[in-house]
């Protein structure tokens, strides 16, 4: 399935000089599954270049129709390799797939990760992958404000699947979930056992556990206990009780990606029957606008930074003519 | 100077019951210097009541005429012990003093610090001293909201000087710095070197560096460290140039504070010369105000979350029908 193709087709990642866009040509070319223009519009979108606006607007009409599976977990569980083997194997079914790995500690993008370029390799030659690594830290800040963004674009270039990846710190892998149909939670046996998923509260956002590296001594205590834990929430009826699958994402094809992949499929048909998927896609849209609002008021607020209004409100607070409140209301009414 | 008085009288800091408050007669009473008076003000702007307003608003006629010192340091450097010293310094002077202690990492406040006890009882009895312990994690954010309103309460009570101590994580020394009309950067031999301070930007916000704990292995070393690095940063003329003092805080009257009392001065005096003081002032004001008004736009942010409009508006993305972006300048219309 890979190196037969005539040359690298995963997305290019070092940056283009900015130059002026042909948007709808560009929006038309990605459409039909252009590498480059998907790259294209994923940095515009990124950088929150102005043109952001109009590439969302002209996405608009096309809603996400892709499937969105998340993957967190701590460093060193095996996310990439995971990620790695459910793309050989969403490729073998021969659905098209997107891949956005975000790296939620570093400012730089565009294919700086190592585990990216790795993946690269791996599926250079294969028109079916795009493959993309993103920054959190972006201008205008956070997973929740670019990659739902990057997720049209990828949609739009006709992805069946998009598998967003990020190393679960901090916030990330809450994040990630609020993006995702489907969050897959991965751990090693070992290494963030059961109790301390539990209590960094990562079991409620999973939707299947997957414990990686299942090969390793502790697996089947690791596997105990998650299933323990699980029993332990009481859920409602008709909620979906997370299965916890077990994977060797780095043997052979990928031993029990297979089943893995069986269980995001009755994680699919689930959402589809219970009226979820369509609950967590408003959901979704919701803190995407909120986000973008947010950056928008940020953003407002570092104009008035500085400025002579602010810089005379300051001084009449020292003077003692006005208190930093009433200073407060006079700026927001500025806004 | 201490243990004459008739009881304790630095502020109690259980917290009060809620009940209506007589602003003008609680101002008039911490004006006349009522340690009950200071301590009910200082919670009332600590907690955001919403009387909080009502005592800006009764304070801002009476500007800020105390010293504002900050100190800051890694933990284990010794600044409630320098703190103590430098009480102890201003008041054989004859000056009133305020302390607020606070913790960035604790959401509680109100004497929870095992410092502020130690501190309480040096200064017990002493009625030209108020100790307030002070949670930066409040309702609104942050050291920048709630601590200019406390020193205010503190001036308008009659306070010549007032000490902020905060330990040095994260952003908390940049918020001191900019809160202060002299920063005090502590270290201790051995911990935190010259070094580690210069990476983490702090040598930046020192206006007097202090190295505790001088009598310890490596104390001259540092001191050279420190002096050598700030030889090597290019000021331009008329700067000031930061001092590097050594101090043993728990020694005796604690040694070294004398000089370290006189750099500080020294700083006042450059303040003045320069007119520093009074830009730091008009900047301090212009972040108070940025902060209260970006509190009030996220209040306004949070009555939209969950709400009837954005439920729409999502629905509207999900649907396609319009775009995130301009979904967003809808919601902000609305605020």
């Amino acid at each position: 399935m890979s190196g037969s193709g005539p040359g690298p087709t995963a997305v290019p990642t070092a940056r283009r000089g900015r130059r002026t866009v042909d948007l709808p040509d560009l929006v038309a070319r990605a459409r039909a599954g252009e590498a480059r223009a998907v790259a294209r519009l994923i940095s515009l979108v990124e950088d929150a270049s102005p043109a952001v606006r109009e590439v969302a607007a002209a996405l608009a009409p096309h809603t996400v129709r892709a499937r969105v599976i998340g993957l967190t977990g701590a460093p060193g569980v095996g996310k990439s390799t995971t990620t790695t083997a459910l793309v050989r194997a969403y490729r073998q079914a021969g659905q098209r797939v997107g891949v956005l790995a975000v790296d939620p500690s570093s400012p730089f993008s565009g294919g700086a990760l190592l585990g990216d370029r790795v993946r690269m390799q791996d599926h250079a030659g294969d028109a079916g992958v795009y493959i993309r690594s993103m920054a959190s830290r972006g201008h205008l800040g956070g997973l929740a404000w670019a990659t739902p963004q990057a997720l049209r674009v990828l949609d739009a270039a006709g992805c069946d699947v998009v598998l967003v990846e990020t190393v679960g710190v901090g916030q990330s892998e809450l994040e990630i979930a609020s993006l995702a149909d489907t969050t897959l939670v991965l751990l090693a046996p070992g290494m963030g056992d059961g109790i301390q998923a539990a209590k960094a509260g990562i079991l409620e956002v999973a939707d299947v556990l997957v414990v990686n590296k299942a090969d390793r001594d502790g697996a089947d205590q690791t596997v105990r206990d998650l299933r323990a834990m699980l029993t332990l929430g009481e859920r409602r009826d008709g909620a979906w009780r997370p299965p916890v699958c077990r994977t060797v994402a780095t043997r052979g094809g990928g031993e029990g990606v297979a089943a893995l992949v069986e269980a995001i499929d009755e994680h699919r048909r689930w959402l589809d029957s219970s009226g979820e998927r369509a609950r967590r896609r408003v959901e979704r849209a919701a803190r995407e606008i909120e986000a973008i609002a947010l950056a928008g008021l940020r953003e407002r607020m570092g104009e008035v930074r500085g400025s002579v209004a602010l810089g005379a409100l300051a001084e009449a607070v020292v003077a003692g003519e006005t208190d930093p409140f009433r200073a407060a209301d006079v700026l927001l009414a500025q806004l």
